[in-house]
């Protein structure tokens, strides 16, 4: 199995962390192989959806046989590049950055911090998780002697564009962005962009609400 | 226009609020109308597609004229209820709520923060933008005294069942769920739940990185 020639919608991308996610947990319980039906139920997907999801990717069911857990597990951690891991960077160790720094879960899936940066001289020499925050004009040196995938930029929105130009000219691989601005360095196809928008989650709740209060018989996931 | 009487599918639901986004930044920019097609561009979705989104909360365009974008802008505010707004309250004060509790973005979108919750002594008493921290014993007279819409749990996930059990007893319409466990309370049908996975939007960064890395042509969003 391989990354598909054709491009993938990202509605479909987006669904391939939660089938890693549900699969790790059966794993966890020991569960060996799953219907696409069972699936089906965990995920809130049909499926006719997770069948043509996979099989975007190659398929790995057997008629009548429902996935093998762990290799399926195995797979899309492979397509996601976890089998190898990233190295990871966080730019501002404010309270988010810091609360970045100690999410036990990035770690766990392989996604290494190897480097803390902010421009504030208090914070500068300090630890997080063990690692140390180094000075951000230091960051072209640092990405220089050390390999890294990903930058998690948690600064303020007025420093994006600046740091993100930089990064992308230190040849950095991807950029998780939290500054609530649509960074569209891809577009000139250098960089692989993941912007963060939290309060679009926070409005789909309050959608959920609305549903709720007009519809209280319906139980929309 | 009105919520719809029949489920919309969460995939259409996540597209509203960016929708609300795009929609504003036009606003700003004192752009009156546009066109499916613009919007289709600036959006990354179909213009084909943002007709079927669109037309399932009544439809709102003109064919030939585009869209009135305050019209749209008002009508989408309304769908999700942030013409009246809502009040919320953050549990876990750490640095994780500590940055909920400081973004910009929420009281902009008519979520106000009323009330903050911590059960560490040496934080209770202290303020957070404004809002002073209480103690998480008295989250039921809080919420007795203060009209309360949605919880914002940025605690560990070992405390997360207890509190969400207490917080729907005290009939809380909505929980913003950052301690990646799934809640499943909804199923009850008692509550409206957003789970966040901030694992899963790294994950599709990583997906968005090995297809780069692969097929360096091209240049998904």
């Amino acid at each position: 199995m391989a990354l598909p020639e054709k491009k993938v919608s990202l509605v479909v991308i987006r669904r391939l962390p939660r089938y890693y996610r549900y699969l790790g947990e059966l794993l966890a319980q020991d569960i060996k192989r799953i219907s696409s039906k069972e699936l089906s139920k965990k995920m809130n997907v049909t499926a006719s959806q997770i069948r043509q999801d996979l099989n975007c990717f190659g398929g790995f069911g057997q008629q009548g046989y429902g996935y093998n857990v762990e290799y399926l597990y195995k797979e899309i951690s492979q397509i996601l590049g976890l089998d190898v891991g990233y190295s990871t960077i966080i730019i501002g160790c404010g309270h988010l950055g810091h609360a970045l720094a100690n999410h036990g879960g990035f770690e766990r899936r392989r996604f290494h911090l190897v480097g803390l940066f902010d421009n504030n001289p208090a914070k500068i020499g300090q630890e997080i998780s063990g690692v140390e925050i180094t000075d951000t004009n230091l960051l072209e040196d640092f990405i220089a002697k050390t390999k890294v995938d990903i930058a998690i930029l948690a600064l303020p929105k007025e420093g994006i564009l600046d740091i993100s130009n930089r990064l992308v000219d230190c040849g950095i691989k991807g950029l998780w962005n939290f500054s609530a601005v649509d960074l569209e360095v891809q577009e000139k196809g250098k960089v692989a962009v993941e912007n963060v928008h939290l309060s679009d989650s926070l409005m789909t709740l309050a959608y959920k609400i609305q549903e709720r209060e007009h519809h209280k018989n319906l139980t929309e996931e």
